[in-house]
């Protein structure tokens, strides 16, 4: 996707260790009309998908999820992080490795709001080794419902998630792939 | 707002320790078409205010600050709770300490996205005690900016929160305002 791929360009940084700061309009200051962008992107790509719900996982999925939701017309639900009093017991669980904060985290989705009736579209702003995502998988899995796809903003075409998921013949739309970056500024996308 | 005040009587849950559910439209699955009404009612609220951006906290007020923000036309910032490799150190910080996981945590908001420029709306799903709220109002006070109203979906009236923040002079608009609830399913709300 032209625009996004544009507004990495201009405003992302590049530092050690393979990581991008997306943090001025993805992941921290996020850019809603580039959302709303990004939605009609995936309403395209998906277009005829009897697609019911839309899951994700927090914290920085969420406004995307509910940007796109609101142009799909269904509701979002998101992987919880940490167990929290105001969660019921009666969940989907699993483990999830974090990249970003290098430590084991456990997700949970109350089992009231996935079940073998949803057809679900699974939305996250990242994909790198894929661990976030193959978590969200695993859960819809052991719900039994069927996953239409998923939707990335920015994948990191030089990790392993990608190719991971597309080998389990998942859609999966990632509006921008990264085909390598480095930290004098270049970034390339695959074409 | 009684789209909202009905929702809750309908499928919110009140367990004990005055916990109020509302995990199956709010706050883990999260109705969008339910949000845009409650964005659409807090731009009503708010009309002629210079608002240029909202200010959120994850991960549960993202989703509601997004579908807002769509509707004022402006962007979000969520504060974040942990330390992220991905973060700049130069960050405006408070301490919160949260009623739902019983713990001390430190939010973090970049001093790239807040200045004496900005008009700030803040937005959460929850007021109770009102702790959250005062970290971020905090932050805004730190960074300069001029804190324009708070939008809340749920207020629990019978806690502080609400008063704290309305001796304070700024604009508090709680949709839906809980009075009193038992764990029987009764629950009152302020006219």
């Amino acid at each position: 996707m032209r625009l996004l791929e544009e507004r990495i360009l201009r405003d992302g940084v590049v530092r050690k260790g393979n990581v991008l700061k997306v943090d001025s309009f993805i992941n921290h200051q996020m850019d809603i009309a580039l959302f709303e962008e990004m939605a009609k992107e995936w309403k395209r790509l998906f277009q005829g998908k009897p697609i019911n719900k839309i899951l994700t996982i927090e914290a920085s999925g969420i406004g995307i999820a509910a940007i796109a939701a609101r142009e799909f017309g269904v509701p979002v639900i998101f992987a919880k992080k940490a167990k929290s009093i105001n969660l019921d017991s009666d969940n989907y669980s699993t483990n999830i490795q974090s990249f970003t904060h290098g430590k084991v985290y456990e997700v949970i989705v109350s089992k009231k709001y996935l079940s073998s009736e949803d057809h679900v579209l699974i939305i996250d702003d990242f994909l790198a080794n894929g661990c976030a995502l193959m978590g969200l998988l695993e859960i819809v899995e052991r719900s039994g419902a069927t996953v239409e796809g998923i939707g990335v903003a920015i994948e990191k075409g030089f990790q392993r998630g990608g190719d991971m998921i597309r080998e389990r013949g998942i859609q999966l739309e990632s509006l921008a792939i990264i085909e390598s970056m480095d930290e004098n500024g270049g970034i390339v996308f695959r074409r």
